[in-house]
């Protein structure tokens, strides 16, 4: 690809993120060309509708509904898809890679389950999918997993990577709010979909994670192997109890390579110590950690989601396809099954975590005898068990029990047999309590 | 260059990060080269003395003494210097880039002295100096200024990037060490040299603070220009004072970006809020806050020091330059003099802050009203002024003034003024108090 030829830019869809592209593409051409000797140019603007670039003020010379003429434009080096979803912007993608144009995407849930296709097709057709907004919106973390820490074999990744569910989980911390008055309130900054469902149900953070961790660990991990427990059935009261214990929720991605090979991934909310490295990440904000075996523990922080954020991901993406610096990456990239092994994935049954279990018990006696037999029977071991006070009338209390380490089926197991005791007053909660990953440096 | 033909490596100098670098060149070669289809392999590793590479167990057919043998192998295409210090690695440097050799180096201080003539004497060989190590450790910082913020306009930069200085600092706060006690604890640990001043005088925050504010403004900010205050003469009387007062010290690195393009740098410690995003990053691990006008705020966190994190840096930048990815941004690095403008630069003395001033004042009537004058005669405005106990019977009372916004010109003239008070009992003490910058997006 000679660069003098090919500097011409099209965004296909100006919504938030595309409308952001395409105010710093003409905004900032001339910046952009002295920071690195490009003549990058956006050239068109490609939509149905134009209501929200003319709101920007982008030039009307650039709009075009249609796709087939830009992409026989040869002046067009890099598509930039940021129409979202499966169906349409998988199409365009494809047609994009074809024609011989390098693509830009923000897209997770398309990567996550198209990915592997798609990086054939760019291969095919000797070009390249830049990828780095579809993680952490406009934090660099793609580019620390294949260049930046290029040198190591990582051993984990802990990332909040959904800036809707932290948003609304600093609202119940700190707030006191219920889950749906938090919603609510992110809804009312724009900060949530009217439709919630794809962050709050963790399905975003997982299509995030199954990105990451396979570049991570250089093995292929499948977003059906990922576990996922999203925000949505949060009680403020189990928020509480985990302050009252010195700990913060937050929805974490995890992903965590262990010493025999195995890999295991999930997606949950988490209580974390309050002077974890994570814990104090607020609001719409999101971090990834990585361990590396060489080093050690880095972490990466910034806005996850937002216009200019993300747009500042994909602008990175555009200059260094532009430069040809991301094609000296992009063939090697250790990231989908075509290219390396399928991870081995630990049983997820088998991963051990210490567990918050709230139960609400109705006050007998001899009933804490038969729920602390339940969790011998299932070789979990309680580190405590404390009464709270559940300000109702009802007679019954509230117990919080903190386990030890113990297995993820062991609980479940354990949780199915308890919540069929007569003396439980409605299903037993669950959440896990995530430890500070130490560094092997 | 030819990858294929030029892909041998050769370490100078093997203390703790060449040793580290070493290590991961002969154990993770294949790794590497899957990575990134690049047959790295060390080939040399040029010392004097092989005492450290033998205790590695580094194979002995790579010791080597001769610098001019391995300059003239065609095959060596990166040689990366980590001997240190300003006079042997620069001529060995120099040596490398005249005999066509990329250059990778961690030397802070060669960089901020000579960096503008290594670089400009690169170019002319067409070769590159990666200097990912130089700032921040293992933190993939400089990747992040030069690629994945690429279309910000960075406004502000904040960095703990001195593990020395924070793990004092972290050891004085946490548990009450005065700083001589600290520092001979961080001796024992290895964290300080036996002579440690080019680190706790904020010198080796300063060269740091020169390389990152000039690539992330894109205009050349000269070491000199950088006033410096070392962490050696803080009291742990100070440290928690402003403890009380919600605070925590950290030795920081600042650079901004004003409005009117006016640059201000400052290296001292600084009280930052407990809740400061940076407030947490504690013992010898750096962290650095950069400001974009697209991006916002962005941070990234790791290891500062040590053999293995600033290894994997190295071993980065050795991988970005034998494939070819580095090669793309060499050249419009926007970083010395030679290629940018100097940095138009704020006159210290109109910098502001807040400031935290405590002085011994002896019991007698009339003493605060002749402080408060001094003060307002230098037009500062006081926040709060509240009397301490100094836990001596020497009728000395500390008392610790919080100022408002006011000129660094202003509180030096006041200080001054102060000191001279003859009911003043030693000299008064002023630290910064950094506010969290405000993200314009």
């Amino acid at each position: 690809m000679s660069n003098i030829e090919r500097n011409a830019v099209a965004v296909l869809g100006c919504g938030t993120v595309g409308g952001g592209t395409a105010k710093i593409l003409v905004e900032d051409c001339e910046f952009l060309r002295q920071r690195t000797n490009v003549p990058v140019r956006l050239k068109y603007i490609v939509d149905v509708n134009f209501t929200h670039a003319r709101a920007l003020g982008l030039p009307e010379e650039l709009y075009e509904k249609d796709l087939d003429k830009v992409l026989a434009d040869p002046e067009v080096g890099v598509v930039v898809e940021l129409i979202g979803g499966t169906t349409l912007a998988r199409t365009f993608i494809c047609k994009a890679l074809k024609a011989g144009k390098n693509v830009v995407t923000a897209n997770k849930a398309l990567l996550a389950h198209y990915g592997a296709e798609l990086f054939a097709l760019a291969r095919e057709n000797g070009v390249v999918i830049g990828f780095e907004a579809s993680c952490g919106g406009g934090i660099p973390i793609i580019r620390a997993l294949y260049d930046g820490l290029i040198a190591n074999r990582n051993e984990a990744i802990y990332g909040i990577v959904n800036g809707t569910c932290n948003y609304i989980l600093t609202q119940m911390t700190h707030d006191g709010k219920s889950y749906a008055e938090a919603l609510a309130e992110a809804q009312t900054q724009g900060l949530a979909e009217a439709n919630p469902t794809l962050d709050v149900s963790g399905l975003d953070s997982a299509h995030k994670l199954a990105i990451m961790s396979s570049l991570a660990f250089g093995k292929y991990v499948e977003l059906s192997a990922i576990p996922v427990i999203g925000i949505d059935t949060l009680e403020l009261m189990d928020v509480s109890a985990g302050q009252d214990l010195g700990y913060t929720i937050k929805l974490m991605a995890m992903a965590r390579k262990y010493d025999d090979g195995k890999i295991s991934t999930m997606v949950c909310p988490v209580f974390i110590d309050k002077n974890h490295p994570l814990a104090w990440v607020s609001g719409s904000f999101n971090a990834v950690s990585v361990y590396g075996h060489a080093v050690g523990h880095t972490m990466y922080y910034g806005r996850g989601a937002g216009s200019s954020p993300t747009a500042s991901a994909v602008t990175s993406d555009i200059m260094s396809i532009l430069t040809g610096a991301f094609q000296k990456y992009f063939n090697t990239l250790p990231i989908w099954a075509d290219r390396i092994e399928k991870a081995d994935m630990l049983e997820p049954s088998k991963a051990e975590e210490k567990f918050y279990i709230r139960i609400n018990v109705i006050d007998k006696p001899g009933v804490l005898a038969n729920v602390t037999a339940i969790f011998a029977k299932h070789d979990i071991s309680i580190a405590s068990m404390v009464q709270k006070n559940n300000g109702k009338d009802d007679n019954s209390i509230p117990i919080v029990i903190i386990t030890h380490l113990a297995k993820e089926g062991d609980v479940a197991d354990a949780l199915q047999e308890l919540n069929l005791l007569p003396e439980l007053n409605g299903n037993s909660v669950c959440i896990r309590i995530m430890e500070e990953y130490k560094e092997n440096i």
